[in-house]
């Protein structure tokens, strides 16, 4: 299961409410399984998931009839489902596989009319129409938080887009996996880059190499920052049609989706042996990076982290390293709690799956960065990468 | 240009506005050119552009710092830009390349605090304070729409994501040049796709080989809806392990973003000959796609467009054909205006992109399809496609 229950009903119980409502792309699949395609494609299409503090109900996914059929398909842990729209389809076949008969059996459930009637109908069937409810407000649309509250006069919603966020920062052992596994194709897909990378490449010949080990691997392309000499110095950069040269500094800032989990993290290669300073500021950002995997522990502050990050760096060869953070969260989203930042008040919890990097961008020379994920155990730092952050040579 | 600035021009006077704020990512790129990547791959961050009527001011982009260098190496149309928030970055080189000093140029603007602080400066020194302006709510934050009107108390806001949705209903020159690159993609990835087909391999092989086409042609994989044998009447059907078998449909309802343009197409094929009613129905579901390109013209309404279809697919060979509705329009985001429905009050209006289809799903049997993407012109419907809707037999 994706979701950390017992996180969910301890964070619930605190503040006291007796359900939550899930709205967005990543708070839906992560609270039943099921991945709506539409509202994780466009912004619009609604799709919720009610889950109710264990004892207390049913939880209940309610989406379009238009995406019935990937609820049969997918089957979620969640059984009860509300629909709401109308899509044509016939069932003319005299036997039925188990997902057809499943989608048709949805398909047969009443139509509750709109999305927010059908959240609100499903409350109320949930005989939480008086209860204290949170509701992950960022998925709605404007306006609709007023129209739900209208509809449930004597409930108390409460925003709850904060409350998921914090239990999705310690991931359960079948998000490790994924991630795992998300790392791991972005990985092959910058050796993939490095593998075609010489002079005269372009930094969009090695993005199509990149995206396509991600896409052989069953991953969909999100982030493809490709950058080569004064280009890796662009902290978004996108592959454009500059060919390499020898010197170049490549600085690849990556990763995609698999199975709905991010992967992001950074690796160097030049073409040709970097000169001196190069190795020198590479070798501490990786310091950085290293130190902040041997340190971490559970309970420690986030804050901490960063200051011990950026200490590490300065010390090992970039006296004046500034940085905003050292890193975040993933999963789901590509950004997720801690932050590992100054002002950040996280704590570092066993299961969290860091990202931790130590990127430094002097425009107009270069860019280097290293950045690993991790996930945080009992003991210490496990990596989810099998290469180093070692800068690679090519050409 | 993306934007159509005279139809943006004249919704704004005829709805008495003196500016229009962009949010959504699509509205963004749309009205400047601006590819924000956080926030098309993220929710929450935040990326405005202020556009005033002609003559009443300078338009504005208003960034985060850690997306100023995607402004630089961009170069949109809009050159005043305002930045929020930190991002660490050193400038060491003695000489800058232009898209690197334009980047340090920008780092150099004053630090306008949050999103929303930078937007409301930027309105209130664009002489805005006390206009009614058009603010597309759908990318803001909960919340901040009050927030924005706080900090603007003399101002006028009024919701116009809908407007901006109107405006990007007609394409310009260039726009249709993209969709036109991105339903070639995605016609050129179903033959990868299909070239692989054959009896034993199985629909997740089938997507691998559509996706690398996708991604070697530089567009970015979006819908992948690839069903074979009962699968196809899955209408989101997400590739599996399933074996092709003979005799089974393959539906494909795909396509990637080209330059952040969707395609939305869809073909059918069969592993060895289609037996007699998956070719009746197929035909009368292209007679569908077929008849509505040849009487389509600006002007029509949407509804009849809608109609005549339906009936059109009726009398071809499917009596019962139901269906809610027979396509929509296409650009920046995969369902533009107009809405092919029977209660849409859309009008056809010349340079409007469509995508016209006829899905038809019978529940463990097959699911067909044709969807076609078409450029409306004064004298009737230009396609966007370079193959037909014919069945394509394969293994």
């Amino acid at each position: 299961m994706l979701l950390n229950q017992d996180r969910l009903t301890a964070h619930l119980q605190r503040e006291n409410l007796a359900a939550i409502v899930a709205s967005t792309p990543e708070n839906v699949t992560y609270t039943s399984g099921f991945w709506a395609m539409t509202q994780w494609i466009r912004r619009g299409p609604q799709a919720y998931v009610i889950l109710p503090v264990p004892g207390q109900g049913e939880p209940v996914i309610i989406t379009s009839t238009a995406t019935l059929d990937l609820v049969a398909d997918q089957r979620p842990w969640i059984d009860e489902v509300r629909r709401f729209g109308s899509f044509a389809v016939v069932a003319n076949a005299r036997e039925l596989d188990p997902t057809s008969l499943r989608h048709r059996d949805l398909h047969a459930l009443p139509d509750d009319g709109d999305a927010l009637s059908a959240l609100a109908g499903a409350l109320q069937r949930a005989g939480l129409a008086r209860a204290r409810i949170g509701v992950d407000e960022v998925g709605l649309m404007p306006g609709d938080w007023g129209r739900l509250q209208e509809r449930l006069p004597s409930a108390t919603l409460v925003p709850a887009a904060s409350l998921l966020r914090q239990v999705r920062a310690v991931k359960t052992d079948e998000e490790i996996a994924r991630l795992k596994t998300a790392a791991g194709i972005a990985e092959r897909s910058i050796a993939a880059a490095l593998s075609v990378a010489r002079t005269g490449v372009s930094e969009i010949e090695l993005a199509r190499a990149f995206h396509a080990q991600t896409v052989l691997e069953d991953a969909v392309p999100v982030l493809g920052c490709i950058g080569s000499g004064p280009r890796s110095a662009l902290m978004n950069v996108q592959p454009s049609e500059r060919a390499l040269t020898s010197g170049d500094v490549l600085r690849f800032d990556v990763g995609g989706r698999y199975r709905h989990y991010r992967a992001d993290i950074a690796r160097i290669a030049t073409v040709g042996e970097p000169d001196g300073e190069i190795r020198r500021f590479h070798r501490a950002l990786l310091a950085g990076v290293e130190h902040a995997c041997e340190i971490i522990r559970p309970g420690m502050r986030a804050s901490s982290v960063f200051e011990i990050t950026v200490e590490t760096v300065r010390r090992a060869g970039i006296p004046d390293y500034a940085r905003n953070h050292v890193g975040h969260g993933i999963g789901l989203d590509g950004y997720d709690l801690p932050d590992l930042s100054p002002g950040s008040s996280d704590l570092i919890e066993e299961g969290m799956v860091l990202c931790i990097e130590t990127p430094h961008y002097d425009l107009g020379r270069w860019g280097l960065q290293v950045e690993d994920m991790v996930v945080v155990r009992a003991g210490g730092v496990e990596s989810l990468m099998t290469t180093s952050g070692d800068i690679s040579v090519v050409g």
